[in-house]
């Protein structure tokens, strides 16, 4: 039974007040919170185990060793990837995605094409810019139709020429779901390979990098309950021998001379210098509490959340939803703005009110430009939220509405 | 007054039992412990105002914002920087190493020279490889002169196409000190950038890089109290403005259309995505801490050890120490080898006594090719280890050279 009120309890930042008013947190495809359990995994390694990794014989660094490289099969697992050979430990989604880029731009030539989509955040489309830039590659975009990626355009525009196409698999302003496994298919009947932003998504949804067969997919630590500064890089193991190393260092070598090098294996050959390994062992801590959950359960329940507000927010007069317009088809991420008041003041009045929102461009100045807007109001759902901070968003609103109404 | 036996009370994790031996911890030069405060700013920050930076006006962002640019600010009075615009959180001293290289390599002519030392890190070495390789550059050499850097021989390589010297500040295997100062003001007669590995030099002694005048100097959290994951790369504040980007994302930019981009100012244009707030607020209690002690306070016990320690490593027979013989002129690093013993065996039979020492290569095979050996043991000292550490790492030594040359 996926209880929030219980769930609640493991998240102690919650429980607090915000201009005196307890706190509704709902700035989760921002960052999300910790629960008591990934902060406790922290300090036991640091209490009982830290050493240096892979290259100690001393009994800390054998242990070390062992959890880091335990937390990498867990992470594995979480996708279902084949192979921990393919769970590459980086900073976060965005380091992830720029190392793809940079593959890119080995071997793009200029009669090339990489493919993205205007709704992707700017860590899945300057990277790509900076690649064709270099490469001289061309950077086509895909649009939307009906609020959603228009996948007919997608098909059109996937050619012999396409070399690249990364697309993100949830979208961080529209809340839709694209659907990587159709793309794949596309992709590869074209062979170009693709990388998927899977930041909006591998915290909210059961990922299955094999179902998906995606060649990429990087995600974030921090956005699924685990700390700042940690993230994985899936890739599939044959790509990832093709892929030279992105940094160079200590721990990803063989043998180093004077003039030359050789690298490890998968996937040390990409894990050069000390890695964030009590980073990697509390988020495992995290993918464990997400997993004693249930991925499902998790996704049902954020369902349910989405099915309660999305329609009464769409009853307020004055509100554009951006993404599909229909409950089911919404995950909960839910950007919108209200008619005549800047988001940034909406989010500052709703601030006074307790409630935690983010409003701005969101990473995705591109895709606001097409929408025809500056920025927007984005509340984001996670696990911890109930239908009372729905309520509260809600109420905050319509008071908002009506103190600036007023004022104006 | 600085009491080791106080300090030690602040690390919870020296006080257990190896292999029923109270654990004596010397590898420090691998990464060090980290004090109950540096993981109650963890805890703090996750419990109290963890969010994501600079893009929300929610009360959280807010506070966790001000949290993460207070401690750029307390990095920056710890290295001296003149400006905070002069320091780039980065995953750590690898990671900043890297970006140097990369930023060289974009500029680098097939007719210029980098000149690094036969005593460099692998994370000092390989990105160099890799930017003469891409670049056509040619990599120089200074080797060693009395088991210290050959400074005559580094001021005769110099000429007018070296465009990058890179030089660790204290050698990782050696323990010896480089003239950081007297080097920079050769490259800047020559026109040369200065990069510094400051890894085993920033968590040691007090560190002020105007007065060094290195245009870079990396140098990792982990090894100075702060935890994994975490680091910083300071640059001159007119080179980081000729520096590109190295990684493209969130939060490093000001518009961002279709096509092109550009970039913030100083220091974000160079902190793509969500940084390691945890991380960078932990280290910064790190440094709250190291401060609260005196780094002078730090260099002169950690000194008083060496003078305590090395004198007595000298004494036992077939004990070859490299790096300077003289105590005053050795850091905490002491790796040697044992007469024909292998330095994993010695390495796991100190394990046996509850002494954590590193054997191996240690990152540096150029160096070890030089002197002509495989791998060596290396004791490496900290602000918590006392004479009796060295006392017991003492006894384990010559206990392990009795039990081996008893067997064989």
């Amino acid at each position: 039974m996926f209880d929030a009120k219980t769930i609640r309890e493991d998240f102690a930042i919650l429980n607090q007040t915000v201009n005196d008013e307890p706190l509704v947190y709902l700035d989760n495809a921002a960052t999300t919170q910790k629960p008591q359990s990934v902060l406790t995994a922290l300090e036991q390694y640091y209490q009982r185990d830290n050493a240096n990794v892979h290259r100690g014989v001393h009994t800390l660094a054998e242990r070390a060793t062992a959890r880091y490289e335990a937390s990498r099969e867990k992470l594995r697992t979480f996708i279902n990837a084949s192979s921990v050979k393919e769970i590459l430990f980086t900073r976060g989604t965005t380091t992830g995605l720029n190392w793809v880029a940079r593959f890119a731009q080995e071997i793009l030539q200029p009669e090339d094409e990489v493919l993205i989509s205007v709704m992707e955040h700017h860590s899945n489309l300057i990277p790509w810019q900076e690649a064709c830039r270099k490469s001289g590659a061309a950077l086509k975009y895909v649009y939307l139709k009906d609020n959603e990626l228009d996948l007919e355009q997608l098909s059109q525009l996937i050619n012999a020429r396409t070399k690249f196409i990364s697309i993100a698999h949830a979208s961080n302003v529209l809340g839709c779901i694209n659907p990587i496994k159709d793309i794949a298919r596309l992709a590869h009947r074209h062979g170009a390979y693709l990388a998927v932003d899977g930041a909006q998504s591998a915290p909210h949804i059961p990922i299955d990098v094999q179902e998906l067969d995606c060649d990429f997919f990087a995600f974030s630590g921090h956005k699924m309950l685990g700390p700042t500064g940690i993230g994985v890089l899936y890739g599939k193991e044959a790509v990832l021998k093709e892929m030279p190393p992105m940094e160079f260092g200590g721990e990803m070598i063989d043998f180093v001379y004077e003039q030359t090098a050789s690298w490890k294996e998968l996937p040390w050959k990409f894990e050069a210098g000390t890695p964030n390994i009590a980073g990697a062992i509390a988020l495992a801590a995290a993918v464990d509490y997400l997993e004693g959950l249930g991925m499902d359960k998790v996704q049902a329940y954020e369902e349910t959340l989405v099915a309660y507000l999305l329609p009464q927010l769409q009853t307020i007069e004055g509100l554009e939803l951006y993404g599909p317009q229909d409950a089911a088809r919404h995950t909960g991420v839910l950007s919108f703005n209200l008619s005549g008041l800047h988001p940034h003041d909406v989010a500052t009045a709703l601030d006074y009110e307790g409630v935690a929102v983010r409003a701005g461009h969101h990473c995705a100045q591109p895709l606001l430009q097409y929408l025809g807007i500056h920025s927007a109001v984005r509340a984001s759902l996670y696990l911890y939220n109930t239908k009372a901070d729905c309520d509260r968003l809600i109420a905050a609103i319509l008071k908002t509405k009506e103190f600036f109404h007023g004022t104006f």
